[in-house]
């Protein structure tokens, strides 16, 4: 099976290709061939028994997205995006890349006449405040980023091709990723992780919003899990709602550095300052906290079920079981 | 105050111009200069005192937003669509004028430079089976057309665009408009309007859809002043949300029958043939049937109290008063 991942240079964009080299196979199906595209080329990979392409390019440019579903990838793993703060900093460019460009997969695909499974990474950033207390599956879109109007007009042109049977199109809400390894990225919800990584790495963290504030994470363990969930799943059981809210673990930020005591003790837990910043509380006052997220559960994706989870996983899949 | 009619030539286009014309003004304040669009010219208007442009074209071709808004209209009401059924026979050409249009619109006015208030129509069609029994304001959107996703992808970029300061945009989802005056359209649904219409010029007409099938309906006046309305709407008042359900009459096929019975008489009923067709059926069992508008009628927003009422409105806007 030949399988192709846009956006494989991004951290979760990396983990899924690491996992693909590590099973072979994806939907019971052995990989004969894997392609990966992204802006840059991704770093060295670990040996793989089929070839592996690497492809580098602009993602929305005219013609680009033909060239890379020429060959007929059987899995497409879209996860080419500008991120949130950027989006929201650079108004034609996060346009360009996450509307015109998924659009234009889209429009490729039909024009090569086959029908894929398509795996898109939507986020929670759909969904803008006021909310209920628990968010339900059926819940409307009024996002309060460019970025979340761009992944939810994506969904919904998945959505469309899809039941027009011009592809085969499943959607996934990520929830905020966390703990993510590395430097900081240009997304405004980066000090979640900044919270627990930089201390873990012996490092002083500065959390700028009040312990009381509550949102909704995975591990990124997890979302490379719901991705290969999503390539696997049956798309005549998922009918034609084919967008989903990933589960996953409702914690406040008091309650995340709480876990981090717990697991890595004081000295570590104490290494995060609070000093909560008008302007970034006022952001994240808009985002989701808690959802139900119950048709995922159904069809069996799995999150972590505790933020102390989410931490260990950090430690094992980054720091090999090291605390600084 | 200078306004811009998209789409002018529609059935709704038309009644809204005949009511700027007839009052002369809007928000308050008088109307010094009239443009109408849409790719045929509108047919002879009654006289006014203001300058009336009537401009012809192609909605979405390049360069036509811009000729659009050249002038800076103040109000600009944007009707322009490809109706439901066309759209998903040709799905090249909705997303051209739907999406693709009025995404090209919202880009003029950014270039442009000003914030007009936007109004647009959007429609119900955003909602797709199945349904509560009573649909909430905050319910989501999975049309099951590509008309629906087309107008749910235009209100989620009127929200960015608004949000971002780059115009100031309303957009309300029209009920079924019923009675629809002259010909059936290509609209999946024209036989709502047909087992009334027709009946009432002496015509037999056919029901494909059984009694029991509940729809949500306004008149074609009540449509024209949520139009107005919005025009006037305090955006500070509506917040980031700008997307509204409008109010509806909530009626079974049934029960619009037997209302057209208690205004016309049992002659005129009896006009109504009852065929069911299974094609149809289908299509419309995906439709949503009752709506709370909650916020729209708080926000003012009114529509007609029953179907009865409805059908009176046709008999004095259409027939003259006159029964056949």
């Amino acid at each position: 099976m030949h399988v192709l991942v846009i956006g494989a240079a991004g951290m979760v964009g990396r983990k899924l290709v690491e996992r693909l080299l590590r099973e072979g196979e994806l939907k019971g199906r052995a990989i004969s061939r894997l392609s990966l595209y992204d802006v840059m080329a991704p770093g060295e990979l670990p040996p793989a028994t089929f070839p592996i392409e690497k492809l580098t390019g602009d993602f929305a440019a005219e013609g680009e997205a033909e060239r890379l579903v020429a060959d007929k990838p059987e899995v497409i793993f879209h996860l080419a995006a500008i991120v949130s703060g950027e989006a929201e900093q650079d108004f034609d460019k996060g346009y360009r890349i996450n509307l015109t460009g998924t659009w234009r997969l889209l429009e490729a695909i039909r024009k090569a006449d086959y029908c894929p499974r398509l795996v898109f990474t939507s986020s929670i950033a759909v969904f803008g405040a006021p909310f209920p207390e628990r968010i339900p599956d059926d819940f409307h879109h009024t996002p309060l980023t460019s970025y979340g109007v761009q992944k939810s007009c994506g969904e919904l042109l998945l959505m469309d091709y899809t039941r027009k049977g011009l592809l085969d199109g499943v959607g996934i809400r990520l929830p905020t990723i966390c703990v993510r390894p590395g430097k900081p990225n240009k997304a405004a919800s980066g000090f979640f992780s900044g919270i627990i990584r930089e201390p873990l790495a012996g490092v002083e963290a500065v959390c700028p919003v009040d312990p009381e504030v509550r949102h909704w994470f995975a591990s990124p363990r997890a979302a490379v899990g719901f991705l290969i969930h999503a390539a696997a799943l049956d798309g005549e059981q998922l009918g034609p709602r084919r967008n989903l809210t990933m589960p996953g673990v409702s914690e406040t930020v008091g309650g995340m550095v709480e876990a981090l005591r717990r697991v890595a003790g004081e000295g570590v837990a104490s290494r995060v300052r609070w000093e909560p910043d008008p302007f970034i509380q006022g952001i994240v006052a808009g985002w989701p906290t808690t959802f139900e997220a119950k048709r995922a559960r159904e069809l069996g994706f799995e999150a972590e079920s505790s933020f102390e989870e989410i931490i260990r996983i950090h430690i094992e899949d980054e720091l090999a079981g090291k605390i600084a």
